[in-house]
């Protein structure tokens, strides 16, 4: 059913923050790299309906791998520690469908 | 590549709250029916790994078709009124995998 996805792209942040020191995608800057990967698509022109769209979502569930993303509806789930592993899976993945292997988790 | 999605069925709720009384899913008790939503899936025991997940997300950007959530990997976009539009895609769709149609958007 991908090719009527509302999206080409649609990429959620796990940008929760659990308590207690518990390991969480916030304590990586889950929050402040979705920021920048939003900016990073609209400058690119991919943002929009049949195109990317970037969002934050709640705890996805898979913390000790974080922090996490996913694309849907590829259902593909990558990891990242900084700004230019988001350079990669925005210019690889997003912009010309070629999913970055390193970052898979 | 559904086959080797990590969820079988993955649900984001929008539960953005926008400013200056624009139209979004918020005012119409996204959160409220999420929660609801998540309580139903576990108390079937649907959830979990290679099953369902229920999730929060930031702004869908569909609000004037809102309350919205979407269902990946299918990519299947639903609008809700109350609870028991929620059972009907609990049950129909999350647990025997047919689309409720009168529902999509």
């Amino acid at each position: 059913m991908s090719d009527n996805s509302y999206f080409k792209h649609h990429v959620f942040f796990c940008t929760n923050q659990r308590k207690n020191g518990e390991a969480c995608c916030a304590n990586h800057g889950a929050d402040k790299l979705r920021a920048y990967a939003k900016d990073k698509v609209k400058s690119l022109k991919l943002s929009g309906e049949g195109k990317v769209r970037i969002n934050s979502a709640g705890c996805l569930d898979r913390c000790d791998q974080g922090p996490v993303m996913v694309v849907y509806p590829e259902a593909v789930w990558y990891t990242f520690v900084d700004e230019e592993d988001i350079d990669e899976i925005v210019e690889s993945h997003l912009k010309n469908g070629k999913v970055v292997e390193r970052l898979k988790v």
